[in-house]
């Protein structure tokens, strides 16, 4: 059958269904831990969580569910805070501040150490699956993981990307098209370059490497899961389709947007964080378009914008949140997490089962 | 049956296969001859062509084929010449004159009086399929084609040109996702907003009309089929897997281009044409970049360059060509236009026949 192939006998789960490991407070362990009892796999979204946040959301999941989950991280990136650099963002971030009444963000120079404390709670507490974007884990690491039982996932935005994490020693590797909401997890070619779309990105990657891939990017219910496995992918990864569950974290605004907008409001954007991702179009977009190559790298500039994020969010001005989307929002739902996986599998059952009547 | 659905019984074909009706030399009559005799749609590229030339081609067609064919037409646009515009655009283009050794290029305005003989001879010769580009043709006009028996195929890179295709009155609309080489067919939305992946895009337009539409963009192989299908789609629609076989006329070094790039290296570029369209990175489009703004509107530019493109290829400079590619280039191979029909029918019934065995 479709769901009994090597990514789901790898991720010990029924269905090869990965809920995006999406940070910043949308993967809930309600979300994460209610995905795996529906049979796919649940994702903790980490990569902002401190090492005290990260546990407790393990230990809540893991309350609620003894099925396999996943903890996504983020590749850490070191840069260097340049005064002066820091200064200007915030002089061109002050109509934001003064529109909200907050002040300019303090940041501190990006280090490893939160990075390398989430792994070890990784290893501690024997999580079944971890995943990584914007780059591969050291061949190390990945060592340290599997001798673990983890399975260890990783991210591809071309084919170069997709061989690297193969030849690193990554046990599935993710294939984001241009389609994806949120970040981008290219870290090896131009981000402008790696925008391939997953009907071309899928079976190109699957040519390429013999471990099984997982298809993302605009893949929002089972007619998407069809159309993956058809490519070559075993199975698919979904963000979007996510965050409007009624499981999400997501903030109201978040949800009502994806909700209401289509598909030619999203755009790919650096202002918020210092790398481009895919979300919706409103007015802080609009207004830092000019800036985008003279802002601070990231994740320096994510610290610079956090406060005007969260603040936006409380005074429901949504015209200044980070409102990431794929490119289907028309196809998202207002449902629980457990309907929607139900309704990917009653449709992918019902299109195979067609088919054998032919 | 997957090829005996509502597409393939309109388009009076075996499969619901079509090959794009790519413009520039690229869909010889021999391209279009040995795809309809395969059991797709062969499509004679006519956006470029004067009545003369075409009706040749429709002539050496039938004389190779009684299978139902294409003829693809672009909707014209005629904006006035501005001398000055004119003048300055030739100006940027003379470091690629000196180089190639040719004389600017002289432009007359830009009429409908080609597009009204091309649909002359159209409705004359009977062709069976008429598919058009960049824009909608007028309900009248519509209305006359199908008095003809002549199946109308529109294009559309939203959901709300899907809708405008169908309330004209247009029989299929061809959903073009962003990964698709050549020009975009946008022609309501902006094109910046209008590049949406084929996997997002074909469920979005599936849910909103109710005519048959068929999938392009990145599809190479019987993987992209069954993917499409999968979307919702009653077909697809391939450009760049044309390109390189046998029979198409595309330029060697065009072909030996598409073979040797990779999934990263296509970019948008309107400095050929006017019109944003998807080709392989040269130094062409690099060197004008920074002017793409500032040129003359499709199709005038288009005019301008077609003599340093022609002499380009005679000079087997590839670095002043236009190599349009959609996003898969690592798919594309060098056989006969019937292998690759063959080839992508044999894939996808062994596909089913595979699930009706599990």
């Amino acid at each position: 059958m479709w769901n009994t192939n090597n990514a789901s006998q790898l991720m010990e789960t029924r269905y090869p269904i990965i809920q995006a490991g999406m940070a910043g407070g949308v993967t809930t362990p309600e979300l994460a831990a209610t995905v795996s009892n529906s049979g796919a796999l649940g994702t903790i979204g980490a990569g902002y969580m401190t090492p005290e946040v990260l546990e407790k959301a393990v230990i809540q999941v893991k309350d609620r569910t003894d099925q396999s989950f996943g903890v996504n991280l983020f590749i850490p990136e070191t840069p260097p805070i340049m005064a002066e650099e820091v200064e200007k963002a915030n002089i061109i971030l002050k109509p934001f501040h003064e529109e909200l009444g907050v002040e300019a963000a303090e940041v501190k120079p990006p280090t490893r150490g939160n990075f390398e404390k989430q792994v070890e709670l990784v290893l501690q507490h024997g999580i079944k699956v971890c995943s990584f974007t914007f780059g591969v884990p050291s061949k190390q690491l990945i060592h340290e993981l599997k001798k673990n039982n983890t399975l260890v996932i990783g991210t591809a935005t071309t084919v170069e990307e997709a061989c690297i994490n193969e030849e690193q020693g990554v046990d599935i590797v993710v294939a984001q098209g241009s389609e994806a909401g949120g970040h981008r997890g290219t870290f090896v070619n131009e981000f402008d370059k790696a925008m391939i779309g997953t009907m071309s990105l899928v079976p190109q990657i699957v040519d390429h490497v013999r471990i099984p891939v997982i298809a993302a990017g605009g893949i929002m219910d089972g007619r998407g899961v069809l159309a993956s496995l058809s490519l070559g992918a075993q199975g698919v990864q979904m963000g979007t389709a996510f965050v409007t569950t009624k499981e999400s974290g997501a903030k109201k605004q978040h949800k009502d947007a994806i909700m209401q907008t289509n598909e030619a409001e999203t755009v790919m954007t650096s202002s918020f964080s210092g790398k481009p991702a895919r979300g919706i179009n409103n007015q802080f977009i609009r207004k830092m378009r000019k800036y985008e190559n003279e802002l601070p790298a990231y994740p320096i500039q994510n610290s610079l914008t956090k406060v005007i994020r969260s603040e936006a969010a409380k005074q429901n001005r949504s015209e200044y949140m980070s409102l990431w989307s794929g490119q289907s929002p028309r196809l998202s739902r207002d449902i629980s997490a457990e309907e929607l996986i139900e309704s990917i599998v009653t449709h992918v059952n019902h299109s195979l089962h067609n088919i054998k009547q032919l």
